[in-house]
């Protein structure tokens, strides 16, 4: 394992791309118990070769302290024995979901005796474009042989020498269980190979990014394939009029408080004026007391004590730490036109008691997940019942919400006819 | 009404869309009877203006014929008193079809009690770009409106006259039935609306392109906002060596000549070497005296007469006219490859009596429709029992094949809670 820069992969993306293709085929076919065995050896392996993985992982660490990364970054960066068991773990719970390659998701038979079936096929090469944490290699990696499709990696710079050690420890074990090592690939590491992958039309179905606004909004703007944005979750909590204010409580306190750095926590929260006296100096109070900073607009800077003065820009952050704005709404309709100004499309949540009020939320809010008296944190795919999943789709198109294996393939129309023609 | 050119719109793509958006949150609250009202209006507007209709498609018809169109194009554009009252009775169609919006697509209830619905909801603002043929104009906006989304059109310069008029037709008829008019809007025909529509990301929910390899060429590589990529059909029909060669004849004429123009129509026969010197003769005598032109490889060449030597170009052509190409392969497995090669995802067919060589076929094949022993013809909406379609979508994501009301929809998880907090 050199230390420093990782040298160049012997080919580029595309002929990458064109040996994953190769593999995707055979993979398509493979029956489920296959697929399991590979998953159960892809587990085992990270479990053998921790030692190795975390030698590059040191590594890895050694040139971001250098690069003066912050403890926030490296964070993500470092692997210990418990993550590298917990992406082992994470492999394993992926064999017991069903397959849903195959799976037939309507069908009948016409008038005209054709049989017709529209049957869940794998998707091909899937490119994943993903930030620090190296425990995406192997979950996208396993999710996608699950599915039955290939998977490009191209991870951050920064992991690049864990994700090679873990990629190659990946391909070895599907080679054990009789699968192609091509159906996972690691793409090199330099700038190129990001518009290299987007733009592999043909050969690359669809790319996943995985990660902040940035990397979304560079993906969807450079890329040629289809693209399915994750994410960006700049979700609201609405304090209705009719709302439990002890459950309104509660609810906040969980959406900002329990995991700040996800995308389904909450950054802003919109309280009904009629409620406004009694509930903002008191959810202020109880979220500065759990560390969270709370930045107001003018109403709430004059409720509340130390509220900073929120501007345009508090509307439209996505902090992913303890901090939090706060607006007072006149109505639900203006919370409704708040949301559709700075929302993301991710989650939005209404505290209230009212159904007629809960009904125009739901109507009136456009976004993949409508919690209704719920933490916005629910929305996963594993809280949903789906188990594992690559992302939150904050997008229209193919699948919103969590991805989960389903997401990760389409469908193909079976006519069976006995020499029907037209 | 002005002939030439027709003059701008009083604003641009940007302005237009935001007022879409606007319309599109009205609608997507609308309930069924009011859609279905409101498209009883257009189609009876349609028959009452035939006369305003006719007259404009005159001017188009006029300038085209200036223009040097070719009489294929001159009859795409050209509208009768049969081809307005087909329209409208399109949109009566509509009527009876079911409302893909609210239709509950899973839902369960969670061990901690959370109730999860996935819940149809409309995409929003549909961006439809597209060729001559002026009867898209009512068909699209009719699936728009049952589908509870906003339409877009981007018509072509030569019909833009026609275009105006069926659009100011059916966004009065529209607000007679309480709708807002803006749900149904033409784009300026002028060169840049184009980019304008396929880059107003945030504002257009998807673009659907509707006409040749060119124009999705086009749009595939120059938009930014989600496109569904429809109707290049390189279709071909493979006959095994255990076909029953009585059905191969009539699903390849069928395939090939019943309307050579349309996207799944067959364009290249592949016939199993085994079965080649009896059939391939009698083949191309059947199309031949149905007025096809054959193209084949040596092997055809030799084995019938009258054939034109075929190049790497005819196995790329849709040809959408009476010729077709005619290869002689060794085997399935060859016929899979040269699939895999040449076809672009929309339908293909095998003709054979054995269950072994019909279920590789099917597994190796990677397209929206595979038909066992049927005509490639079948693969269509009506024909389906889906009912009117907007295209055929030969992508992978969202939807792949017919693109009928459900597939103009997207989803939002509505979870209900008591104060769930994680």
């Amino acid at each position: 394992m050199t230390l420093g820069a990782a040298p160049d992969p012997p080919d580029g993306v595309r002929e990458q791309a064109l040996r994953a293709r190769t593999a995707a085929r055979a993979l398509a076919a493979t029956p489920r118990a296959v697929k399991d065995a590979a998953l159960a050896e892809m587990a085992d392996a990270l479990d053998k070769q921790a030692r190795e993985i975390l030698e590059a992982n040191a590594a890895d660490l050694l040139n971001a302290e250098g690069a003066d990364m912050s403890e926030a970054m490296l964070d993500r960066l470092r692997l210990t024995d418990e993550r590298i068991a917990a992406m082992a773990d994470a492999l394993r719970e992926l064999i017991g979901l069903p397959d849903p390659v195959g799976e037939v998701v309507r069908g009948s038979t016409l008038l005209n005796g054709l049989q017709v079936r529209q049957v869940r096929v794998p998707l091909g090469v899937i490119g994943i474009v993903y930030e620090a944490r190296p425990n995406v290699t192997a979950d996208a990696a396993g999710l996608c042989i699950k599915s039955g499709n290939a998977a490009l990696l191209r991870g951050s710079a920064s992991a690049h020498q864990t994700n090679r050690v873990l990629v190659a420890i990946l391909a070895t074990a599907l080679e054990s269980a009789g699968l192609p090592g091509d159906a996972i690939q690691l793409v090199g590491a330099h700038r190129s190979t990001v518009a290299d992958l987007l733009t592999a039309r043909g050969l690359v179905d669809v790319v996943i990014p995985r990660g902040g606004a940035g990397l979304i909004e560079h993906v969807v703007s450079t890329a040629s394939v289809p693209v399915i944005e994750t994410g960006v979750g700049n979700c609201h909590v609405y304090v209705d009029d009719a709302a439990n204010l002890v459950m309104a409580e509660a609810i906040v306190v969980n959406a900002k408080t329990s995991r700040p750095s996800v995308c389904n926590s909450a950054e802003t929260l919109l309280v009904h004026r009629q409620i406004a006296e009694e509930f903002v100096p008191r959810i202020a109070s109880v979220l500065q007391a759990a560390g969270v900073t709370v930045h107001g607009d003018p109403e709430v800077v004059r409720l509340a004590s130390d509220v900073l003065p929120a501007s345009e820009q508090d509307w439209a952050t996505e902090y992913l730490s303890l901090d939090i704005a706060v607006r007072v709404v006149d109505s639900l309709v203006e919370a409704v036109e708040h949301i559709a100004r700075w929302g993301t499309g991710h989650t939005e949540a209404i505290v209230s008691d009212s159904a007629s009020a809960i009904g125009r939320f739901v109507a009136g809010v456009d976004a993949a997940a409508v919690m209704i008296n719920a933490s916005t944190r629910f929305t996963d795919g594993s809280e949903f019942g789906f188990g594992a999943e690559i992302g939150i789709s904050t997008q229209k198109l193919h699948a919103r919400g969590p991805l989960g294996l389903p997401e990760l393939t389409t469908t193909t129309y079976v006519v069976t006819g006995a020499g029907h023609i037209r």
